[in-house]
């Protein structure tokens, strides 16, 4: 344990005056392992028993939450695997959709660990789900006698690359967006990219809407995969039907979790304000908010990249050959570049919500080239009109398409 | 920032195996100041509207959570004071009792948060209360966006010297005490022990219970300050009248505070159980459970420490002599030392209990003479008994008296 305890005036301090000040500091250690397997649900496969845990502090009972519609899919065959193993383990089976990110979900959790009757150094409570399920299990973990070990199971796209290997978690209040929450580790992640099987195409297209972004903001080898592979991996579900494929999706997948991954670890809390993760997340709470319920979250972040690619291009970051590029691949993940919501002034405004959230300054990601990025201050409302009308056309948004 | 982010297999690793794997680690850095301050509201003391902010990072403006009865005895002083200096604050008045320790009353909290629009970074919230209050604000300020930093100012005993200086927030759930929590510790406290002039002597004689705790495991010469003051501290609600009662209450409290910091810093999170703080702790749960409504905190962990002094005096730890004056100024501070609720029936399950909390070890704080203790795993039922007895009947309790 580092830090340290000090106090004015010292013991030795004679003419004590009448103030006395401590300053405690310590440091708290988080760590976590993230790891891909494949069949979790497999009777050979133990990683879901040992994610957590270590031999000598583990039992053979765990407190499960699990995806409704996760459960209806995966529950037969999660049973067979419980039985085989000689789990006793109380499921808890939870609609998690975002009218029910609350902390009624969270207070359902916490009812069953006192039902259940955790033994916290021994049984991590597991949760399998999208990233609506994980953002809840988290803060229900968070707060459990301040603290319970979970391990995640994400089995959608955004949760195997995004809400599944960082430390945020949320529930909506108050009508807004994950206004409660914590930063807290999950003890493990599992990433098993079987799930995917049975993802709809449309969260799919949204899940690699979060891979393109790491693609374009710091990895151009990945940038290249998803031109190559992007069909192909949508339409097998990145599950490899080949073995050129299946590098293909084992690779897009890999080089996705580990640039995020290189991004959260130096910033896991948030402190720094300039975040290359939050590329197509400048603009998009708000189109997202107005478009209300047209599209994904993925939907608005390729959007929001859209116009900032273009913001770049009309500043000589990006040249015609890359923007063309980036805004066709977009259309090959089967991601619109745009929404008729998005006008001029809905964007100077978001422009201003978020500049306030970073403290009084855009800190506005763009991309240079493909792979690469600069923060700016100074994007103006003229140049957002520009760029706005610019991908307008380019989406061809002018012959009436509805998004 | 420490830490760092791992991955197996390592980039350069020709023949992947099917599983990555990485390990993401980081240390995260808490600091917070504790300050004694004299006459927080006095117009020209700053250091309420300073508080957990810089110069350059601050607004005048609060958002305010104060205890109803604080709120009663000190709104006129506070209002004058925020007028003086020109803050617009909005107050959320609460009626901070156990009942109301429960997120509804985050959650009340919450909403006033919203709808008051802080600036996180320039506006810490401030909490003034007791104990409940200033529990409740630290879940409501961690919850808030991922953490909204707060400030704490201690009206009771109870949050001068224990809940107002370490990092534990909590509300009751489904029954049980603190079952939902967090550790976040707040931006900086407060201690102003004016508050006490109007806290009643129950409250008092609750609050010192826990100053006599810093004294038995680690403090001696707090002790004899008990001992010579205790009486004149608790008559004169720790306010000095003379200059030597002024230093006697000003060391008294500079010690507790000092005892118990040297004791957190280390173990902040709690991940070492053994914990010198947790004497008074093992067996008061369950008595005050018990004994609900007839014992306040702070005298069911006297309880606990005349007990566990009476084991120690059992095992040849404690002396004849130190055991009569442990009692004593028990008895001086209007503090209980037994209650018929206490059967050895009662203890046995209390020390089950425990010993399950503490990872299947019983890890007791026992006294060795006044101001040292060690841990022991083998107080026996027997041995249980013969302390319960023989704290009945010192404590006179054959005798008939309630408490
Ligand atoms: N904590 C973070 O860092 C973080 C990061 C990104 C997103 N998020 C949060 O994640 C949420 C979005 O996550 P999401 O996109 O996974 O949505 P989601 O959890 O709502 O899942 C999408 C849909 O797929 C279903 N589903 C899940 N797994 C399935 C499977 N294997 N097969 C078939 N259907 C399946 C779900 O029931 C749901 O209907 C948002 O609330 C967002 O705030 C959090
Ligand atoms: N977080 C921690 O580390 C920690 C440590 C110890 C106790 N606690 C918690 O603190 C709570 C007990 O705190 P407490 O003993 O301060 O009780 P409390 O907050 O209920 O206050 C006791 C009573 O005094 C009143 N009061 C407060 N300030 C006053 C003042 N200046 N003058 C007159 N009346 C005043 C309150 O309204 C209340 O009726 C428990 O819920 C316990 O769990 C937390």
């Amino acid at each position: 344990m580092l830090g340290r305890l000090s106090v004015t005036p010292t013991d030795d301090d004679l003419t004590a005056p009448p103030a006395t000040s401590w300053v405690v500091e310590a440091d708290r250690r988080v760590r976590y392992d993230v790891t891909v397997s494949r069949d979790i649900f497999a009777l050979d496969n133990h990683s879901l028993m040992q994610a957590g845990t270590t031999a000598s502090a583990t039992t053979r009972r765990r407190f499960v939450v699990i995806d409704q519609t996760v459960h209806r899919l995966y529950g037969d065959l999660f049973d067979k695997y419980l039985r085989h193993h000689g789990i006793m383990a109380q499921l808890c089976v939870l609609d998690a959709t975002e009218q029910e990110k609350s902390m009624e979900s969270v207070a359902h959790i916490v009812r069953g660990l006192d039902e259940f009757g955790i033994d916290r150094r021994r049984e991590p409570i597991i949760g399998i789900g999208g990233g609506v399920l994980l953002d809840i299990v988290g803060v229900a973990s968070s707060l459990y006698r301040r603290h319970t070990p979970y391990v995640r199971v994400p089995t959608t796209l955004i949760g195997l690359v995004d809400a599944g290997v960082g430390v945020k978690t949320g529930v909506n209040f108050n009508g807004h967006k994950n206004r409660l929450g914590t930063y807290e580790a999950p003890a493990a992640t599992l990433l098993d990219r079987n799930f995917l099987t049975t993802l709809d195409r449309r969260h799919l297209s949204n899940g690699l809407a979060e891979i393109l972004k790491i693609a374009l903001i710091k990895d151009r080898a990945l940038f290249d995969q998803l031109e190559t592979y992007g069909r192909v991996l949508l339409d097998e579900r990145l599950q490899g039907t080949t073995p050129v494929n299946e590098i293909a999706a084992r690779e897009v997948l890999r080089r996705a979790v580990h640039g995020m991954l290189e991004e959260l670890q130096p910033n896991l809390w948030e402190t720094k304000l300039e975040r290359l993760v939050d590329y197509g997340h400048s603009f998009s709470p708000a189109i997202e908010m107005a478009a209300l319920p047209d599209l994904l979250h993925g939907e608005a972040v390729t959007i929001d990249m859209a116009l900032t690619t273009l913001i770049a291009h009309g500043r000589g970051l990006v040249g015609d050959t890359d923007r063309d590029r980036v805004l066709a691949v977009m259309n090959l993940l089967e991601l619109p570049t745009h929404h008729r919501g998005c006008t001029p002034e809905l964007l100077a405004k978001a422009l201003a919500d978020t500049t306030r959230h970073r403290d009084g300054l855009q800190r506005l990601p763009l991309p240079v080239g493909i792979g690469d990025a600069v923060f700016v201050n100074d994007v103006t409302d003229d140049e957002l009109r520009r760029a706005a009308d610019a991908i307008a056309v380019a989406a061809g948004a002018t012959t009436g398409s509805p998004r």
